[in-house]
């Protein structure tokens, strides 16, 4: 195994009805007053909010609430909670929401724990000196950040996206109630896995690794997701396909599947993915499904990785060993499966055409480096690209 | 998945000479003043201790030594750290050995941490408020105390033997060398290894589960160790075959097993296994693999969980699917990986027999209750010995 750092310190209580266990964790910490922090109309639609105001209000708990965080979370909202937080003395802030709600919550933390304006801390002219601890309850899985250090804040005046991670961040109790998510539609529901399933195949297939446990580990993951995957619609609401998914999601993006291999990550499908969501109005998950059977055909094309696409291919894909060309054969079938789950995997599926190829490959290029089996340049991007037409 | 709270909040810096990175971590938790503590002879012996020490002189990192931590750690041993860390007034206990001193070291802190009697606090009379962190080097695998909260001290005064844990007690900062571990015997290995293996089993046995990730990751855990060991002896020092196998010592045994699972762990062969050692001169793993196979064989003869002994005979220890009786044919072919192991897998080999049993399971019995699959007490208790002979 190559030689690695590991530190994962969340606590995760996970289950149906785990809601309620908030409140002897932050008792236990000493906490009285916090900042509540929610997204917009579901969690109160739903009847969640008002669950968590009965809890705080009988357990004597006083809360601030600031609600309207959105998806690319804004620096705006995260000044407005950080004035919030510092008027009520918040003692610890409490996410109930997805990966937006979550990470606004990580910015809030750092900047009233370090006396100093978001925006400074974010673009490190002042450093993250303490935190605000996070106690906080999941609603739609996704990103990790329930179990991770990272938030991403978008800067709606300058146009900038920055990322911010420290380790004071790590949410210090993350409840992850799988049944929250049954609101979630079936083709989001899909989404989410296949998300789940890139973010195992960013490190699995980042280097040519074929032994090992966590080379075993990161199959298992994926053959997981798939199972769940391909018994929906069906078991759209049933406990176990929806906890089995929930669970996967947190825990494959949490850094386990890159421990001691040659990369930790690949990443040249998220990133070239990224372009498309700037670009255009394309989920994530879509993003990706565009992009991953191509650039694996591409990075064949080029000779490398044989061995573990070959690998992926009959132990999770369930192409025979004896096949002529297993590695080739695993694309194929990885196709197929995504598209058993309605969606593209090409561009051409999504109406985007070779002219669109230079702006797109250009968008990309802006976050290099990245990509560890092939590092990228532009010309590498825009042959991923061309390939995934 | 069965609802469950895990927390695992050690950062592990793990492989070949990262012993040097102990200095950053305690610089940045701004650590200047440590207790160093160590067990017998081989710290000194093997170059590590003096390795520690100029690392220590060169950071400006002032420490007390306490050394002399023996297996099964004593009270009177933990008793004079706990002085000698008051007197130099240590911010952090650095323990640098196996379980036993990690064990010890958690006992300091806490005494340390919680200004009480360190005796008063394991047998509960003070609670723990506080404690030092650990900032801890491992130079033997097997008990996972490197990244749990848990330790064991031995009173010889009243011939108590007592647990002690509190989430304040998890290390800070393990760190794992793999290749600190080389001067161990080839037999030592192949025990921590077969320990390992029963980890896993106790919370993957423990019910008749067989689907699901968790599931594929404890087989996992299993194979891996199993490939490790069947390499040996030619592999004695190969890195990549040890760095397996510590990784797996540490992490196999850290909760994640059991996570979701009908039940967290069944036990009954490590109880079981604890009498033996009470009683004889027998290492830990021995007694373990005298006792689970005929903990299978009787589990199976009580028509339980045969869908899970089947699987494991199938995806683990090679028994085709097409067997007559795969959950039985698994039980020999574990009785045959324990014999290629150099090991025992009946009472007989260790020269115990029947007239031996009444005094064993009236030990053993002295720590219930215990077991899952089959709840025990002194009459099962017995006959799995009885069928263990």
């Amino acid at each position: 195994m190559h030689n690695f750092t590991y530190h994962s310190p969340t606590k995760v209580i996970f289950g149906q009805g785990t809601v309620p266990k908030i409140v002897p964790e932050l008792q236990k910490a000493g906490i009285s007053r916090v900042l509540l922090l929610t997204g917009g109309k579901s969690v109160f639609a739903s009847g969640l909010y008002d669950t968590i105001v009965t809890l705080f209000r009988e357990a004597g708990i006083s809360f601030e609430t600031v609600s309207g965080v959105q998806p690319n979370p804004r620096l705006s909202k995260v000044r407005e909670a950080v004035e919030a937080a510092g008027k009520s003395r918040a003692q610890a802030v409490v996410p109930v929401g997805g990966g937006s709600v979550f990470d606004s919550s990580k910015a809030i933390a750092a900047a009233v724990g370090s006396g100093h304006d978001v925006w400074d801390i974010i673009t490190r002219k002042h450093a993250i000196t303490g935190a605000l601890p996070i106690f906080g309850i999941l609603t739609l899985s996704g990103t990790s950040s329930e179990i991770n250090d990272t938030a991403v804040i978008n800067n709606t005046d300058t146009n900038d996206k920055m990322p911010v991670a420290h380790p004071l961040l790590y949410p210090a109790v993350s409840i992850v109630d799988p049944s929250l998510q049954y609101t979630v539609p079936l083709q989001q529901v899909r989404y989410g896995g296949f998300d789940t399933i890139v973010h195992v195949l960013e490190s699995y297939l980042a280097g040519n690794d074929t032994a090992g446990v966590i080379t075993e580990h990161s199959e298992a993951y994926v053959r997981a997701v798939m199972r769940c995957l391909n018994a929906l619609p069906e078991k759209l609401n049933d406990y176990a396909t929806r906890s089995e998914l929930t669970f996967c999601a947190t825990y494959a993006f949490s850094g386990w599947c890159g421990l001691g291999r040659a990369s930790r990550g690949d990443f040249a499908t998220h990133r070239i993915g990224h372009a498309l969501s700037a670009l255009y109005d394309m989920p994530h998950a879509v993003t990706l499904s565009v992009i991953i059977p191509n650039w694996m055909e591409y990075v064949l094309g080029k000779g490398l990785n044989r061995d573990v696409f070959a690998r992926f291919a009959v132990t999770v894909l369930g192409v025979p060993e004896t096949a002529a060309d297993p590695a080739a054969a695993g694309i194929d079938a990885l196709r197929a499966f995504i598209h058993s789950l309605d969606m593209p995997s090409r561009l051409r599926d999504v109406d985007i055409t070779a002219k669109d190829i230079p702006a797109l490959a250009e968008n990309a290029a802006r976050t290099l480096p990245f990509g560890s089996v092939i590092p990228m340049d532009l010309a590498t991007i825009t042959a991923v690209l061309e390939r995934s037409l």
